[in-house]
């Protein structure tokens, strides 16, 4: 292990699980490789960092947040818990099943921030470029000290991206687009629902994106929201005020044509169009291309670039599972790192990833791609010391979860779950998710008698 | 000159300018390096090639323009005019002096299709990233082919940067701004007017985009318009509906405070708070470091990176003269890489930077500050055969113009001024420009008796 170099790309939950499971061994006294966290923005949490700025942050570079104001979890809390630091360690009390932004924010730093991580990321810092030498077997990085404007390189042995994938919008165009006098963005670029209140809003896609920013606009206000879908619609049962409408064909002026002959005036479009695989600092025969599915190809257990497994990709799959399955793949990658886990040759690995693909090309709906990435999971837990947990009893979670959204998308968010970690059944929040308009983690955390003494009071 | 590469990055009005000084050389018989243009963009025309996206583009690297709707020309067309591509060779009649952004567009593209120049062009294609080898004296650029998702390298013995620096937002944190209800963008993602209408809308800043922003969304029927300054206010005489106000301190909620201790309700605001020099693919030492002024230290004329004169800077300044003042730095750098221009040692050439940077700290105005870059483009002209130009006449037609705005911000564009090219006097456009909202090249062009009968039509 002595002078091994492990470079992670990205301080956000894939990144800081890679951190945590290398700390869990040194914990246990064994010596860890060198590692170096990269990370783009001024602080950690990836995705969980919500920024107010959109198109390019402070020193110019794409910003990676395609968070928002007002984002509750839209899946339950108890599918995405940390099977070795549980809601419980860390509020000390019950909380609801579906908390805010802040609150998931303050979750992810709480492990963290438990251990002396902070000193192995270098925050303001992206990779401009990677080189491998076939030769020595290692990785160039071309790093970029933003705040600094001020460039080096560095050599690795391994390279972990865990970059994310939600960060780079993809953006069709639509015939007239150019000529639509209302304001145009990407959902990656949406900070709210405020700035579209009593406007008429255009949502294209059909992807959590557009369900969760439909439901946000129309719980803070927007005069409707209309989705349009390419494929299939949504299909909830949608309240008054919200409907779907089949594909946009184009603009004519602030009108929007539908693929059905129907038309109508908007005042803003957001596209929920999706997002890219984008790695501009990977040379293009070590990227992972891909669109976004349960199994990219090219990567062994998900994780292990097939043609040089030294580099390895956390987190790149479509996810149900997610802070969990990040911390799944990273105690396995630790394992490959510290060589106590050793691969099968590259056709065995290329035999396996087949298998995983056959069964990904026959899947039969929702339920079933849920039992797809349990087995994955359940795969990758049996290759490392990542606590076990229930992974059926999750999946049983998920699949409750996607009948309750389609039984009411409005008041999904006000079920509980029991933690599969603790046995911990969750709070009902004080206040009905569509009468919350606060997202605070302060009110959050609020009991529900200090949030009647402050109603009292404010009367 | 065979077997010498140059590499251009970028393809927009300075980019192109290299392109035609080389091939003014060919078409006189004269050999000439292998050229490689490298442009992001699907087309050329940099800053003048409207993309209706923002954010990042359609393969996800950050949106080059800053280029709105309804966008006319700031400054007289006769004081950027192609002293080799005179308006009347082009448009075959003269046109007035504030043309809209699609007629420059069909001027810049105009010379540059009557050469074979596209050739030289790869569109969709970036660079990631310049080494420079000091043992063989030649660049190697690591290029992405956005389209194909394709990455490779090439060497040059030159390298012209001319990727522009009216492309990378800079955007100040105010306290607050995070809660701010409404859209908050930088200048770059402003695409235009018409989002604002009937809205109370604050603009930070005092350049030339908070002023054009500002007169825009006025005249397309913003309900109020607000500029924030922070030293020095614009100062001109505004119609009732604009005011200028000191520097925001911070918001709440919707409320904007200024440092004069007033304070008012926004519904978006848009900071016209400039731009940064960025060179991501750059290693630092060759990195331009410079705030926008009209005399960037580090390069010698403006153009020769004065540690590695190889390396090529095209309009870099901050502007009065633009496509006039590209070409004559570009036909000057042509001359260095064809070896008919021998510069000075590095130490002579530090002194003449110097000295020209003396005369810029000790800058009295607006006026001395035009007869400051009109002394530059006179230092250039007299290095090249470029075509000669009245640059005396050219500095007196400046002057005009900023007498004309701050006599009337409003109509100064309906003034007309006289080629130094050509001789000839532009013609008054047919419309007063606070009564024109269509910026098209087709009504720009038609005549007078033309628009009358459309209107007479449309009765």
């Amino acid at each position: 292990m002595k002078n091994k170099r492990v470079a992670i790309i990205g301080a956000g939950p894939s990144g800081l699980a890679q951190l945590r499971a290398f700390e869990a061994l040194e914990k246990n006294g064994v010596q860890v490789p060198e590692i170096v966290c990269f990370e783009k923005q001024e602080n950690w949490g990836g995705m969980w960092n919500y920024s107010w700025r959109t198109g390019v942050g402070r020193y110019g570079e794409p910003v990676h947040g395609s968070m928002y104001k007002y984002l509750w979890s839209n899946g339950p809390k108890e599918c995405l818990e940390f099977s070795d630091y549980s809601f419980d360690e860390h509020f000390k009390k019950p909380i609801s099943s579906y908390p805010p932004r802040p609150v998931l924010f303050d979750y992810i730093e709480g492990r963290i921030k438990k251990s002396n991580a902070k000193k192995y990321i270098r925050f303001n810092t992206t990779a401009r470029w990677v080189d491998y030498n076939n030769a020595n077997q290692k990785f160039t990085l071309v790093l970029d000290n933003l705040k600094e404007n001020r460039t080096y390189s560095e050599e690795f042995d391994y390279l972990v991206v865990a970059s994310g994938h939600f960060s780079t919008p993809n953006m069709p165009y639509f015939k007239g687009i150019e000529d639509f006098p209302g304001g145009v963005m990407h959902a990656h670029d949406f900070r709210g629902a405020d700035q579209f209140k009593n406007q008429n809003l255009l949502l294209i896609g059909s992807s959590y994106s557009a369900e969760d920013i439909g439901v946000q606009c129309y719980k803070h206000g927007a005069k409707s929201v209309t989705l349009s879908y390419r494929s299939n619609p949504i299909g909830v049962e949608w309240p008054d005020g919200i409907k779907e409408v089949p594909l946009l064909t184009h603009f004519e002026g602030d009108i929007a044509h539908f693929a059905d002959g129907t038309s109508e005036k908007f005042d803003a479009v957001v596209m929920c169009t999706g997002y890219q695989h984008k790695f501009p600092f990977l040379p293009d025969e070590l990227r992972l291309k891909t669109k976004n599915n349960l199994y990219p190809d090219q990567v062994y257990k998900g994780i292990f670039f097939n043609e040089l497994p030294q580099l390895i990709y956390l987190g790149m799959q479509d996810q149900y599972y997610t802070f969990n399955m990040f911390d799944a793949q990273a105690w396995v990658a630790r394992d490959f790192m510290m060589e106590e886990l050793v691969l099968p040759e590259k056709d065995q690995r290329r035999k396996d990833m087949d298998d995983w693909l056959k069964r990904l090309n026959n899947l039969d709906g929702c339920y079933d791609a849920v039992d797809f990435q349990s087995d994955y999971i359940k795969d990758l837990l049996s290759l490392s010391d990542y606590p076990d947990f229930n992974v059926d009893k999750v999946a049983e979670m998920f699949k409750e979860w996607l009948g309750d959204k389609e039984e009411n998308i409005l008041t999904y968010r006000d079920k509980t779950f029991t933690s599969v970690v603790t046995g911990t059944k969750a709070e009902e929040h004080h206040t009905e998710w569509m009468e919350e308009l606060d997202d605070s983690k302060e009110r959050y955390l609020a009991f529900q008698d200090e949030v009647e003494i402050e109603l009292e009071k404010a009367e």
